[in-house]
């Protein structure tokens, strides 16, 4: 049986945060990281269940931790905790077996993005509802971008990249249910991109503008910014 | 007259900062946008002046306003401030031009890069020291990037672009005195990177590794970051 937020809501979320390697610098899974006290992954469920139009949450946690993952979310939110695979890719197709067959959008998070805003999960269900198979959310390059080679001892410029036809990709990343299901099915190759492996098999990828919210809380120079954000957010 | 820092550097650093258009939202010139009480532009000289081959900062600031330039930057270092011209390009030109013909490396360095550390400043420096004409400073790109184009209504992707060989390029960007000069001498653009002006005149650029404090501060949630880190370095 899987936790409803909205019964008339039309969106799913899935949630992979079973992967070994998804750690944070030392000292514990990238998900739980604390981020004012509390786990990244429980800012993300938040703001999930924050948006209206969000059915069900699926997060896929490692084996051993589905239950202690369960505890830790059944404050926040209803949430279905299923357990994740090795690879990223697996814990995707593991969480969208346990969404119902109604749910028509299903979108895939990143729990490293945690602050990111209703408004953009919202925005991405709008635009697979509007028609789009799949939708990324995405921010211009602010950086000159340079493509590098090796050199004889430090790498080489082999050339200036256009940055104005590059675009950063941010998650959520929203998919018609049948189209990540099929990507899913056939998937031969381990892309770390939901938007990738449904690229791959010929589906038109659709752009809306992302948030700076929506950072991604990698790296401990991340952690400090996300701290600043959330006391004037 | 040249003001100099320490008499036995080999470097001089120019920073352009009379664009009309270096502007961080409403309410004035970017490089004047306080972060903790001081413009950007003083916290940038400040971190100049303190790697030790620096010999001469030369800033070029609009022509209005050289005097009040000088006058903020007096307590900081021993700064020279030329006029600036229309297009960042012109002013990095007008700054070169002022400095000392026996000062052989010299940097561009971004007023809007505010807390690039002392260290940065130096490991630049010193690859141009080594023999390499042409050094930016870059960093991995952490995103996953996509080419787009427009669609019907949305833009939609083209393609997903191998990251592993792009960088991010930041400031300061070295050069050996002469090469800068040619490069800027026949220059047929405006391109704003001088690493792309060299690039074009057949000048191998020479990467090292940049680091996480030496972003640019442009946008509104950059300053946030910016005092955060203020406080914690």
């Amino acid at each position: 049986m899987t936790a409803q937020l909205n019964a008339r809501g039309d969106v799913a979320v899935l949630v992979p945060a079973a992967g070994a390697g998804l750690r944070l610098g030392p000292g514990g899974p990238k998900a739980l990281r604390l981020l004012a006290g509390e786990p990244l992954l429980v800012h993300a469920i938040r703001r999930i269940a924050a948006a209206g139009s969000v059915r069900v949450i699926v997060v896929a946690a490692p084996a051993a931790e589905v239950e202690a993952v369960q505890e830790l979310l059944a404050p926040v939110a209803p949430v279905t905790v299923v357990a994740g695979g090795a690879e990223r890719q697996e814990s995707v197709a593991l969480a969208l077996a346990a969404v119902p067959a109604g749910v028509d959008i299903v979108l895939v998070h990143d729990a490293a993005r945690a602050l990111t805003p209703p408004q953009l999960i919202e925005a991405v269900a709008a635009a697979v509802r509007a028609g789009h198979p799949a939708v990324i959310p995405v921010l211009p390059v602010v950086d000159t971008i340079k493509e590098v080679g090796p050199g004889p001892e430090l790498e080489v410029v082999l050339g200036t990249v256009d940055r104005a036809v590059l675009r950063s990709v941010q998650t959520p990343q929203g998919f018609r249910h049948d189209v990540l299901a099929a990507a899913h099915a056939t998937a031969a190759d381990s892309l770390t991109d939901d938007a990738g492996l449904v690229e791959k098999a010929g589906v038109p990828v659709t752009c809306v503008p992302g948030s700076e919210l929506a950072l991604k809380i990698t790296r401990p120079l991340d952690l400090i910014l996300a701290e600043a954000l959330l006391h004037v957010s």
